[in-house]
């Protein structure tokens, strides 16, 4: 049994699908620092919890990044959700010639004593021009691979190609060869 | 002597000459928290370094909160800046008929052993239409106050109304009435 540090429901039942394990949502919250990398922020999160819960715990933080906007919102991308919303990286992209990006995902992992391990996970897309679907959350509705954006895909495709669904596919991976 | 713990010299030099007292800058760095208000990040910052100096600490963290924006970048400032600058802001805000915002400016003070305070600073003003001015640096070029943006301004006129200039006049005055 793993303990996922999350205050997000929908984010551990897909992790759950995903691994094939038990886990256990544990929303008690960690730190996330201002840095230019997930990377940095889930290292910093995992130190923090490091010795608060009896066993193995992970963490997951993603977020959009988009080339012409010199990797914005990034490690922010909750935040600009939040703000300026969709609308808002539209605008941001009026005129864009290249209109590439990534979502990125960054899983911590950790058995207490251990050292943290990173799994990592990106899918490239490019910005829509404008909001499509009514699956998924967040930046789904202007995120297209192949023509369709993420919010107009079933949740199954999505997993199989989501940078979460990479990063939490890392994590199975490494688990199963080490037992 | 008061330990100020930046890595902007600028901002270092700003307080010296506002406070009238010896100032030591100690980049050493510390973690800046994702959070809603500058005041999070504050106390975070100065829980961080508490016991890590041994006299008087202080920090102070600023930014931008643009109405229309439902706050953006508020505690981001730096990385929007650096991202999308003051060109992503001025598309943003394109067609808004509310161009109202805040600079904010937040310092936080500490002895050892000793509670933490917060001074508080905001300047009102309005988002120009565009860039002007060749003074102060970040978001001055785009922030208006009273038909001039405040990159227009002296650094003495600045120095006077600003957020930054507020917070740390309002730690002067603790600080005299307190001797």
């Amino acid at each position: 049994m793993i303990y996922f540090v999350t205050s997000n429901r929908g984010k551990m039942e897909e992790a759950r699908a995903m691994l094939g394990m038990e886990l256990s949502q544990m929303d008690i919250g960690y730190p996330e620092i201002q840095a230019d990398t997930l990377e940095e922020v889930v290292i910093f999160g995992m130190k923090d919890l490091a010795g608060r819960l009896d066993g193995p715990v992970m963490i997951e933080d993603a977020g959009l990044f988009v080339d012409a906007l010199n990797g914005f919102p990034g490690v922010f991308s909750a935040y600009a959700q939040k703000t300026i919303g969709n609308a808002g990286i539209l605008r941001l992209m009026e005129g864009a010639k290249d209109r590439g990006a990534s979502f990125r995902s960054v899983v911590g992992y950790a058995e207490p004593g251990e050292e943290v391990r990173l799994f990592r996970g990106e899918l490239r897309g490019k910005i829509a021009f404008a909001p499509r679907g009514e699956g998924g959350f967040g930046y789904d509705p202007i995120f297209e691979v192949g023509g369709i954006t993420v919010a107009e895909m079933g949740l199954q495709d999505k997993n199989r190609i989501s940078h979460r669904g990479q990063s939490i596919g890392a994590m199975r991976e490494h688990l199963s060869g080490r037992t």
